[in-house]
């Protein structure tokens, strides 16, 4: 007997017949003598249908009446899974955030969770009831409703596991797990059984999905067991755990690549205090975030800045980086929309010197020339040329013979 | 300075367009220096979207979570709403059933408003808020949303008004109030200025749009007046009150009809007690409501038992008292599709006599056969041939110069 909180995402519950299929799935836990609570999020497109909408009405809002509208997404779908368990004969209750209570503070549209009243669900789990918890929102201290922002769901599912005492949070989405690197790209890539909290907080940053980054800092904080996990397939997906146990050799844990990058390089600025700071700072109240940046050393009192940022953002941050960079007299500006990020990621790095270097004459020794690096303790990322980031990845999983 | 309750119906608010127009409209009486409260239903459509989803799911269901589920549309319509007004610059204030709150006892899909605490509201009316909130929808004493059934939105905006002892409560729709006969039937119908409750009630059950007969039942029982106008206008439409003069020689305020009748005989019934009752309990099980009912005297020891009943009820209405007649041995059922009934509402009738033998002498005179009657103190309603429906109805408002 094990108590489970499981989360699905909205493509899981987008047609009447995925919604029937989670619901024999939610049974089946339910029926292997399990406590289950289940955490969904609105049907696949119902959200972005309503911020639309909210865009059309009043462009920019996200305040109150923003939050109440948009909730509206996951009203409907844990309404429709409630009937549909209903329907196969099981004693079922759904919770709005309200209702649990899932008290948030009062940022709407990016709240965070305070406090879980876990009395109620308690009491429907003791008898026999499975749950069903609106994802994404919450209520705040005024009683208005709050939403959580990109990866809410995935939070509200990792932070109820943790005020009901759940033995883990299983998250379903598409993908069968974490893998040493995506498989479709590397054939010998292998499902991890169990990963730590750190590396894959770094995995997902670098562009690893099935989890999302607030989820996983949630579940470090409260010591959270997260299952990553197929809504297609019954095999056991990825732990995520605490425990930093390094297996004897092993550097690299898993690698990943994004090609969601692109970079702008702007050329032959005056070389004085708070140049990119000034590009920066620009970006940044456009609500654009840059990832790498790198600013090379000073030949004749010019310097050059180079940094990274979504490819969604290119455009606008080409134009803001041409205004900045007119002021600063640069010489140029130059946008590439063709990079790629690719990472290695491993608790093992901490004990290993050289993991860089190894990287390095990897790629080089293949010809991959490196555009920009950023390092933490237990990764190294590197920015290339996007036509080789399949390339890439298999190279460096070969050469760091990455494991499980 | 007044206070009033605005009920917009789901095409009010359909499109962006629509909503934007309502805005104006409710901003426009904030700056008339009134306290405005909106109430709104889902949009058009969304509800039975809702509806249909769920009956998909699990058919059958209004409980708990179904509640929840069609709940949903009013909570898109008020987040819509909220954030045209914001865009306008006007502060706003959106509220959910359960927000408010909206007490309603505990019957799921049909629940019935118990209490409704002003405080929220009266706070953001003092600060000069303009306050929207979701019609059709409250909360119960366990904290689960209910939804009020047919007719919800009109009923919640009425309790709403007299919970805020508001000066009145406009609906409106796409009627421009009530008439003395469908002017589009009646070149010389005329808008009624200023109608009783009982006089309304008995219009609206008899096919009279505008407002609903849950809504007009509460109106009357607290004392509310209801305006019923048009959205398309801003002409005064017709007020309900609680007043009840009749003015000088005026018998008939309105004459309505209703082509949603269809017609039941069963011919050739033994006659003994109990025999209208079994196929009345047999109807009444399957949810089906009986309007008129005539049973003639007997002959012979034989019966006629004939009720009129919705048209939609025709076909399932017919097998069910085919079964029942057949253990009855009744001589022969026969359907009628091609009934209306057309009839004259009006307080005048209690102090003048013979104004039934004057409405059955008129239609008599104009060749139209009654096939049935149904009479109250203020009412006499009678079941024609449906294609003599506009002429009954020129002819009735001819022969009792029916004045507003």
């Amino acid at each position: 007997m094990a108590r489970v909180v499981q989360k699905y995402g909205g493509s899981s519950v987008a047609t009447p017949e995925q919604i029937k299929k989670i619901a024999r799935r939610v049974i089946d836990s339910y029926n292997d003598n399990n406590d289950v609570v289940v955490v969904i999020s609105a049907r696949a497109g119902e959200t972005n249908r309503l911020i639309e909408m909210a865009e059309e009405m009043c462009p920019g809002q996200n305040g109150r009446e923003y939050d109440l509208l948009i909730s509206a997404g996951e009203q409907v779908s844990i309404g429709l899974l409630g009937l549909c368990i209903t329907s196969m004969g099981y004693k079922v209750r759904t919770y709005l955030g309200w209702q649990v209570p899932i008290i948030t503070d009062s940022l709407h549209s990016r709240a965070s969770i305070e406090y879980i009243n876990p009395t109620k669900i308690n009491t429907d789990l003791a008898l026999g009831t499975i749950v069903i918890v609106a994802g994404f929102q919450g209520i705040d201290g005024n009683g208005s409703i709050t939403t959580l922002g990109r990866g809410g769901g995935d939070t509200s599912a990792v932070a109820l596991a943790h005020a009901l005492k759940a033995d883990q949070c299983e998250l379903y989405s598409d993908v069968e797990g974490i893998f040493t690197a995506d498989p479709t790209v590397c054939s010998d890539a292998q499902k991890i059984g169990q990963i730590s909290y750190d590396e894959m907080l770094e995995l997902a940053s670098e562009g690893a999905r099935g989890v999302q980054i607030r989820a996983i800092e949630y579940a470090k904080k409260n010591n959270v067991t997260i299952h990553v996990r197929s809504s297609f397939t019954t095999a056991t997906g990825t732990l995520i755990t605490g425990e930093e146990t390094v297996m004897e050799g092993v550097v690299v844990t898993g690698i990943v690549y994004d090609k969601n990058e692109a970079k702008i390089a702007v050329l032959g600025v005056p070389d004085k205090p708070g140049t990119a700071a000034k590009i920066l700072t620009a970006l940044a109240d456009a609500d654009i975030s840059v990832d790498m940046i790198v600013q090379n050393v000073s030949h004749g009192g010019l310097a050059d800045v180079t940094f990274s940022i979504s490819k969604t953002d290119l455009d606008k941050a080409h134009q803001i980086t041409n205004r900045i960079a007119a002021e600063l007299q640069a010489r140029e500006v130059i946008a590439d929309r063709n990079i790629s990020k690719v990472s290695i990621v491993g608790l093992g790095m901490k004990n290993h010197a050289g993991v860089a270097a190894r990287m390095f004459a990897a790629l080089a020794f293949n010809n991959i020339n490196i555009q920009m690096i950023s390092t933490s303790e237990i990764k190294v990322a590197v920015a290339i040329d996007e036509k080789y980031t399949e390339l890439a990845v298999r190279v460096l999983h070969e050469t760091f013979k990455v494991a499980v």
